[in-house]
């Protein structure tokens, strides 16, 4: 929800959420709400509001015909959402979602290199709900198809929710090639994209914000060169950031019980560092 | 809000709402409920639901920040939809909706023809909500530029939301071009798309729905002939549709005095008329 | 042909060629060796090239199966071509092509203006082979239905190539957004958009030009502010500019006769200027 | 070349061509040419033609400014074109290109399975022209990074071009789909889709055939069913086929040398299979 107008307008101007499908409106609103209460000009003098918003459907956990998220929950996660760590698995709207049928939910990784001595960052987070396990792979490992106990309860359609961030100056068109190759970092943990999936890949830089209340028409801006050799380190940080929060999303996330005693497993790290150390990786 | 999905599905599962934009949220969450309530294998042994609703901004006469739309509301248009004569002008969605700076919101129209003796129909359903006076051309007349009154009360950022509807099997290519030519319909009314407008077009046919329930993985379905000299007839159909949907959402709309005493002028119908005569239109 | 590589480049390697359909591959192929020759690197040191060409179908008077056009009359054009006035009607590429039934080809216009004291221009060139007679509007004047005598040889599937060029720094999404704008332009003039018609339109901007030696990571470009009264401005001009553009290709071109005794008219110039003048234009 | 048209048209007129990047003006102008000697009524009574070339950039070993290939090696490609056993390889368009440091080219691989007792195939054709050795993965494995020698020539900017073929009766969305998740399928074999890659997939389906003949403006049409759990059996098979033709192209390819000296190697095939097997592959 809200992407349409990203690719009109190239801005973001709402804080991003992630929730469940049929919390979408109740999500919607309450950021509405909370940008109003920090915006008096919202409507009056300035335009809008144009709230973004991604949603998976954690219907096996979940009892999601509830909508058991509230404008309180919103508002309480909006006020106490700070830089710091962040915490991974079965937390804020990865409570409930499943990944290669075992327990998802939040991941998160990043990239940091230099360019001409200059640092930059390239961040990933990811809400996980996609995946069967004969799918899964780690580090090219089919560490799925090799696990021992076999998961019974098939999820349905899955989709992921995944937002790139980076503090490099790239304009529109290549913040879409990086979000692109967030679509190959999903590839490479082996899912093939099922039917119903509604991926949803946004990224942005901090660079280059719009200050509604300049007057100069045109302004001086930093942008990163159109150069191969240069993007491509943010290609590559890209994919792998987003590969690895996949798989950290798995990784953190220990067992839930659900509704109607729904109970999904997390995936047993003893035996997944097991396979990768008999391929070689150090687990 | 629900476009990406339908691009990726080619399927409608809801309702069309239209609203304004700070209502969006109530509205989907409404939406959900309601086809919650009258479903209930969502979210259980289905899938979860999409919801569609277009929405423009109403600022100008509306108090937007109150978000007036309630649960209640969604549920008694939903429940007193029907397939009768279409109201037009300030209702609905359109009760706020200001076009070519007099007052507009909703319109519709439509073009019944034959193909080899079978008869099909293009309508179209508007909700306008963008333009200015000095823009408004019927049927080509400059007719915004030729009014004697002069309105003073530029709106902000304009849309529109257009639905086409038909009962010919169009496939999604089809449907999709027909939305291009519904744009033709929106330009001959004089609009240059403003800055921040958020365009939505949506087509669809009645025919080849999906059951959810049948078991035969290879469908018999009807498609129209991808010839140019059929599908032109549609083509111009949809334009003509269009254009004239918005005409009648202003040509209908009354004067409407709101929040702060704004107050948005019904267009002055005999002056219309006379510039049109003068042109040599009928009026 | 070259647009996907725009797309996700957003940078122009080659002149741009207008031509006819069934010499496109003479026409890509001479302008590769045009490249060549001025770039002894291509190939050997840097990457390739990628050649952009739009074109129409004129088979109506050109007999386009003998693909008359040679390498050199490639490289004449590109010798030959400089920056003063631009003949047009039916000239290069528009020698054969038609417009609403009447003679079409070239056509060009531009718009200057002020932002903030800086001078600005948005241009626009058109290759125009498209419409029916009863389609011709002029300034909203439906003046093809009211010209008297009625064009007997209906054109078949038509297209249009539309170039804007600007001197203001829009990136990549503005120039997107005047290209959409510039189709607003081409409906103005009544086309439907028929059933074949692989309408191209292209904007670019000849600020902020990719030096391929530079070596700078980063580079300092100016950007014009995201503010919608600013774009509207450039919207207008994209609209206004090519719409005068389509009109001038069919107003400059006399008529001209093809193969097989196919003639196509010049649109009768004074009939059209009555037309106008009772409709209160100038003509 | 070609793609846009496919997109607003959903039908192909030619064969696909592959060809390396500098001879696609040739290329495309000999297959005008033998589209015009088959059709005598091409730019006479029905439109034109729009030929479907990918290319890549073969310049490493390839004299690509000699432009060799020949309007007589086209018509000979075309005429001896035929049902059997695909040669992959070094072979055709793949002769000068590069895959993961060492030689590409062309490869190819289907699947068949049964849906309801109807049997269907999707098959891939490849021509590999991209990534680098450390990147390549065969079945997950990273082989690139384990094989002994490391390859020096860097290759610069590469591509693919892939080609799906099914006898199912899918439609335009679902063969669009099916298309992206032949991304997937690149995805596996390490790339990261590099800068200048101007990576090219196209699915059709030998059913539903438009006949330019037929008078009935409706069509009965087969479509598959727009069923997840059918839909993925056909996700996962292109993405299967594309990952196995791209290893197929590698791996069926023999050293190469060309211009200038430069040499191509051909993967490594005994060490190939010591890794896989390895970790577990038979090889």
């Amino acid at each position: 929800m809200g992407l349409p107008q990203i690719e009109e307008l190239g801005t973001i101007e709402t804080p991003i959420l992630l929730t469940n499908t049929l919390n979408i409106g109740i999500a919607a609103d309450a950021l509405i709400e909370y940008m109003l209460l920090g915006n008096p000009d919202i409507g009056i003098k300035t335009g809008t509001v144009n709230p973004i918003i991604g949603e998976c459907n954690d219907g096996y956990l979940n009892d999601i015909r509830g909508r058991h998220v509230r404008t309180e929950d919103v508002f309480q996660a909006l006020e106490t959402a700070d830089s710091g760590e962040v915490e991974e698995g079965a937390v804020g709207a990865g409570t409930g979602m499943s990944a290669f049928e075992y327990k998802g939910g939040i991941g998160t990784s990043s990239r940091e290199f230099a360019v001409s001595k200059e640092k930059f960052t390239v961040g990933a987070l990811v809400l996980s709900n996609f995946g069967t396990q004969k799918e899964l792979r780690i580090d090219g490992i089919p560490v799925g198809n090799e696990l021992s106990c076999r998961q019974e309860q098939r999820q349905g359609d899955g989709s992921i929710m995944v937002v790139i961030a980076t503090d490099a100056p790239l304009n529109d068109r290549q913040l879409l090639r990086i979000a692109k190759r967030a679509g190959i970092g999903i590839a490479r943990t082996g899912s093939i994209a099922s039917h119903g999936s509604g991926d949803f890949i946004i990224a942005f830089s901090t660079v280059n914000q719009e200050k509604t209340s300049s007057n100069e028409p045109i302004r001086e801006t930093k942008t990163l060169k159109e150069d191969g050799a240069v993007l491509e380190i943010f290609f590559q940080a890209a994919v792998d950031a987003t590969e690895e929060a996949i798989i950290n999303s798995v990784m953190k996330a220990e067992s839930v019980e659900g509704r109607d005693g729904n109970v999904r497993e997390g995936i047993p790290l003893e035996e997944v560092k097991e396979i990768l150390k008999k391929h070689g990786r150090d687990g």
